[in-house]
């Protein structure tokens, strides 16, 4: 790499960490930054510094927050009934992106994987059982990944909920909407097929 | 966005400066580099930072650099008499990396463009003139893009070259190696066609 410029270098280098960005594109991504957007550029350097400075983990339900109580944790408006268990800070995005959804979250931080290291303790999983036993909770919404592991993670979390004496429920899985049965994977059609259900007005 | 860290919807929003990165890229980003990555994040927001504040142009051929000459100006092993002429520093970068090119460089910043306001002034002209000027350069390369605005930039640059008497040249267009005829463009083939060169043993 010559650029005449051993700054430039360092900063393609250093966009590298970036997930599916590889030499060419921090190429074009530094270039980019220099030539046209440079206040964009400040901006994302504070804004990266202070986060990975300041975000940390909720200590109620483990999402990444810079508070010690997270802000939908600490919301007054959200039903306390519910708790719907994820894996991970995204997964939580992605349901309160798609959903209505307006009760409470649990973020395990990953899924059992003993190859891994990441056993009961890893997950969080004493916590919430402690947040079971408060009695607050009136049903577990189990929205782990419906991976092997993710499976799994479900069965030890449906355990607690079943020895707090708290209802657990999970997904539904079958056919994605808009989805063509042709293109659909064998275990998912299945599934769908097996889980068939009665039409309303029948 | 209910990330549960305003800290975090901030990251992900300043990520979107990064060309081709919209919200979704953004976030899987930012929760890429706080899940996984931390000391990268950490590293970039540094160079990121360091690279606005310092990286500006070199006075002698216009491209980034952080000291008053680049590194290639600055160097003693570069050909003096050779000078070749590019829109943007990416565009020297890889002439850098595809030729075994060890002259100097002189870089427009733009293209001529009366209507984005780009004209002679604001391509360097005069600071080109100068140089060409200086007596050192006897072979001025033209590798301005081969687009309208691109044409009409190198037909400026050659003026410019045959004022001070010197030979300019401009790099080949015709098939890009490993192209197919079928698939390459009318104007293109029709280029490579007219300039059709005498094979070497014939």
């Amino acid at each position: 790499m010559s650029t005449g410029s051993p700054l430039l270098a360092e900063l393609i280098d250093a966009l590298r960490c970036l997930p599916g960005v590889g030499a060419k594109t921090a190429q074009r991504m530094a270039f980019h930054l220099l030539e046209r957007d440079r206040a964009g550029a400040r901006r994302l350097a504070e804004r990266l510094g202070t986060a990975v400075e300041r975000i940390g983990n909720c200590t109620r339900c483990r999402t990444f927050s810079e508070e010690p109580v997270c802000v939908l944790c600490a919301s007054p408006t959200r039903e306390s009934q519910l708790l719907c268990v994820v894996e991970t800070p995204v997964d939580q995005l992605a349901i309160e992106q798609a959903t209505g959804y307006r009760g409470r979250y649990f973020v395990l931080l990953g899924r059992l994987s003993p190859l891994d290291g990441l056993g009961p303790r890893e997950l969080g999983l004493d916590l919430l059982a402690a947040r079971l036993g408060e009695g607050e909770v009136q049903e577990l919404i189990i929205a782990t990944n419906p991976t092997v592991e993710g499976e799994a993670t479900a069965h030890l979390v449906a355990q607690l909920a079943a020895a707090a004496g708290i209802r657990a429920t999970r997904l539904a899985h079958g056919v994605p909407l808009g989805g063509e049965l042709e293109f659909i994977d064998r275990g998912t059609l299945a599934h769908a097929f097996g889980s068939r259900q009665l039409l309303a007005d029948t």
